[in-house]
């Protein structure tokens, strides 16, 4: 019943997970309190400070749990009640972020942009100006719409309303620019089994010192910053933390840190570029024009007459490969194509441009044979 | 920095993780909605009722979490504001739930029971008479104190007054007795890394019928059952449950069906017996009176003149192994010896007598030599 072959991972996420992670991850078990392993927690932290590009004064962390237990762990130590939030909503994340805000006491205004668009700083700016906010909220990579959102303009214009930012980083950590200290935010979250390449149970959060100074008593146990800073930091008891999955966490910051933030960076923007040149041969769309996609999740239309369910079902069944189905109002209109982690690679994009082309013939979708690999090809060999 | 050796896990948790199951762990990854990997969510589902012996009618399902993570999913869905609570205090965990509790909304009254002794279900009885109450809240395995609380009893009386028993089973669970059903216990959670014996990272927990008709909605999204039970049983999205982990969990309920539940029982109390022997025959003293003992967690007094943590110091890296050191109250006064999962075993029980003598020695503790492993071998053979 356990897979025996690898599953090809161009889906939201997980991302593939690549042997070495496996094998860090496979690594005797150590409690949460033996001494080899509370070192290990002080170079986990180091390194979350690198990726988030924290800076000083700040506190970065690992939350035993997935992307939502980082959101909440977010929300659960910046809002309470009389808390007055602005969330930009641009898709199904941005949604969650809302009502989680809202289930942590938090007055919520919510600026709605259409899916599949990103959030224009300009509405922040208005809504800022029609009354006080203590905190905006944000998610950089919306992954059920493939939209990139301007994190820098809203941290800046947050800060200019002496307003805390809180970002999702759960699909851009490791795979886009994000400057946590330069940018001003306060608050920001991801999870490990998508731009990192670890598998799913840990989600890395970074606290700058203006949000340290301004959290508020958590609610929740499991979340409560102060417990969990006595625990990383000061190694008191606070919960049984996952050797396993820590060891994984740490090899896959390791491996970001080799390949150096910027060139990975560089490297998820190629292969998203490579792939979207492979798809306009093929005569496919992404749903964000183009300045507002994302490098790490694309959302591509569904062309008409093309049973969307059975492409996905050819892909996984024929080739191994997963990719994502659409969410909420975008069900059946797109599927959402993951290049994160090491499965942002040449290799991977042309196989799944090969394999999505077959899977189209079956539907009597029609196009030139081979037009997606070329132009893929071609615009791989422009990078070089 | 990844540890070379394996360590002997004789702490108050992780247990040893036995090879078979670091071998499932290390299986391809798939994604939380992977078609592969929901078939394996209705199996865990399946097999977590076995071992929690929920009957008919309930809903298990495991937290993407610990144990901490499981205990505050089952206080979030079965109390808030006007919860009237009972919490059974016997140590540090009973105190954590009844904080818990405390933190949803509840209204707390704490049945206190010296520490190192188990509760006297008349206790809660008296306790009972006094006032209505909704919820009676336990720790059957007090993992701070070494002792067994008789969660039997406290249900019936909870169900005469018509209360929803809350039990935490995070240290008994597959090591000790215990019966959800035919006890009347209606939400009971546990951890994956102790009489499981699969890493930390998953806690089951198991909802009875009477606490599905009386769950309240949850204030925490992340610990929300009606949003556990849509991705759990009906598919739907909610966060990214590891695959890994999940492994893990399977391949441990696995072997536990494999050597049947109650042999496993039998396993743990064997090697308590043994363990408890050779102490006994060192001139230790174990901290619970003997009816009140936990099999899976064994209490140690330290003798006086013995410096508690240089003990610990010698097992650790003379023998590479860990056992705990007391929490609150019962610091540098006990050791914490577990025996669960794989770790109870007569081999891993007379090796730590072995060990433990000779780092008693090393503290001018005066005792026969080899007294400790001849009584424990004598106590063994009694059992064949």
């Amino acid at each position: 019943m356990l897979p025996a072959t690898e599953r090809i991972l161009l889906g939201p996420g997980p991302s593939p997970v690549s042997p070495r992670i496996m094998r860090a991850m496979a690594a005797p078990v150590l409690s949460h309190l033996d001494p080899d392993l509370v070192v290990m927690l002080d170079d986990v932290r180091a390194r979350l400070g690198r990726v988030f590009r924290l800076g000083d004064g700040g506190l970065c962390l690992a939350i035993s749990g997935t992307g939502t237990s980082g959101m909440e762990a977010a929300v659960a130590n910046i809002a309470h009640e009389g808390t007055r939030a602005l969330v930009v909503v641009t898709g199904y994340f941005g949604d969650r972020l809302a009502q989680m805000l809202g289930r942590y006491g938090a007055q919520v205004t919510r600026v709605e942009v259409e899916w599949g668009r990103a959030c224009d700083p300009e509405a922040v700016r208005k809504a800022l100006a029609s009354g006080r906010v203590n905190l905006v909220a944000v998610v950089q990579a919306e992954t059920s719409t493939g939209v990139l959102n301007p994190v820098e303009a809203i941290a800046r214009i947050a800060r200019e309303h002496d307003a805390l930012t809180l970002v999702d980083a759960v699909t851009s950590l490791a795979a886009h620019p994000l400057d946590v200290a330069a940018w001003d935010v306060d608050v920001c979250y991801s999870c490990s089994q998508k731009g990192l390449g670890a598998p799913s149970g840990m989600a890395p959060i970074a606290f700058g010192p203006r949000a340290l100074a301004r959290r508020v008593p958590s609610r929740s146990f499991s979340f409560d910053l102060s417990l969990l800073e006595d625990y990383w930091v000061r190694r008191k008891y606070h919960h049984t933390l996952s050797s396993t999955l820590l060891y994984a966490l740490r090899e896959a910051l390791i491996a970001v840190e080799e390949e150096g933030l910027e060139a990975r960076w560089a490297r998820h923007r190629r292969h998203h570029r490579v792939l979207a040149a492979g798809l306009g041969a093929m005569g496919l769309e992404l749903l964000p024009p183009e300045p507002e996609r994302l490098w790490s999740l694309n959302a591509v239309c569904v062309p008409e007459g093309v049973d969307e369910a059975a492409v996905r079902r050819t892909l996984l069944q024929q080739f191994n490969i997963e990719i994502g189905a659409g969410l909420g109002p975008l069900a059946g209109r797109i599927w959402r194509v993951g290049l994160m982690g090491s499965g942002s690679s040449s290799q991977l994009v042309l196989l799944f441009l090969s394999a999505l082309e077959q899977a189209l013939r079956e539907q009597g979708y029609r196009m030139d044979p081979g037009a997606g690999t070329a132009a893929a090809a071609d615009a791989l060999a422009s990078f070089r």
